[in-house]
């Protein structure tokens, strides 16, 4: 990572992803926990598009960034080969935690599908709750509230 | 489907589960998403302990229970082999909606790994909001607090 | 579907497909099933770069594309967040049956990681096979070998 | 692992797994990816039968048994909520790699649903190809035509 980044300075960001046939049920639309990937599809985008590249940051840092609690209201179904739209934002930046909702569209009609949020926490790889290192504070936006 | 049944006399059940190789990640752990099958997997078999047959009951009645909402709280990670628990109960029945709850324990050590639920919507196949049919409400719970 | 659009037109096409953290386990590296997921979206990707939108086609036809083989040679592994590309080939296409072959490989360091093939029968809704109807034999590449 | 244990005197083992509505598609019918996660589910039942803990034998020997190739025809399909069964045998072994055969019945009716086969490749850590210690020949059934 060689140049200045920050979660705060981009954050919002918006990822297209084209819904498969292996993430469609027997109901004849996107199976529900399939959103769940799409948020996580879409956070690490957000982290990206903020100057993050989120495998760098496990290896560099030696932590994840757990999901710690996940939830998401359905309003309208993905139906297969939609393009869908997945809208990241940084809620709450912090050294322990971070929180980031989404809002799931679809990309042509702009319809709202579904609006969900994540909470996260930072873990050692022995899975222990970690505090984020003082040189990625401005990264992860830590102190946005 | 021949004899008496209904989700207010059998209000709670546990399934159990052994956790796949597929369902880990990059972590070593179980990937947070599989969690919300896991509640698939603990609420169909609630429904079964109950005297209903989801699949039965999605043909005769020609309705789904559709997932309008999920959360989940993850306690301790689950990893894979483990033998884990799923305790799902009625929260809450009604003629146009369900709320669950969940508990995920190790089966072993009984530690909770998370909790969660779910709120559900009667659809039709056209995915219309619905009202259940009367000879379903005892079966469903409908009037449950 | 508007344009004139044939298989045997555009019988090879690559796409990209970036790692979720999803699809890796805990060996560190992508789950082998999910390679035969991102086979079909190289194949679903071939057949819209020859002008065929697969879903429109399975409401068209009234028929499944439906997976009847499917085989895979895992020659180096993928790994999170990397960039992978698919190329998906038409082998042979026929009224009742197709065969299409896959490389992936890291899109970056044009590495091959897996080849693969899957074959394909004509399915009606009732999953009985079908012969592909006459209007669409130009599109499949009917008699390619 | 405290007792005397042999694949080769258990080459063969039946594992039953329900249909998940997670596992089905559009299709009505299950995805036929997850053929390829329920043979991982079978082929870990087939090592536990023969008294390996495959998660045991990861960390004991230091090794992972990768799967360098998979294949899988089609015969019938599976349907949510039925009961599947998966008998995996081993086909065979050595010191380098394993091969492994299987059989996918619907449980009730006996129906053959699929057939298919991985073959395996002992591998380190860091991934590259290991010989299985002489410790665990007999385990895996080195020599077995």
């Amino acid at each position: 990572m060689h140049h200045a980044m920050s979660l705060t300075a981009c954050s919002s960001h918006s990822t297209r992803i084209r819904v498969r046939y292996a993430e469609t049920d027997l109901m004849g639309v996107v199976y529900h926990a399939n959103y769940v990937i799409w948020m996580e599809v879409g956070r690490v985008e957000l982290l990206r598009a903020a100057g993050i590249r989120y495998r760098d940051f496990e290896s560099e840092a030696g932590l994840h960034l757990a999901v710690a609690e996940v939830s998401c209201r359905y309003i309208a179904p993905a139906r297969y080969d939609d393009e869908i739209e997945v809208e990241a934002t940084l809620i709450k930046g912090g050294t322990r935690m971070l929180e980031i909702g989404y809002v799931i569209r679809n990309a042509e009609t702009l319809c709202k599908l579904a609006e969900g949020s994540t909470r996260h926490v930072f873990l050692t790889p022995q899975l222990k709750p970690a505090k984020l290192p003082e040189r990625f504070h401005d990264m992860f936006g830590a102190g946005v509230k």
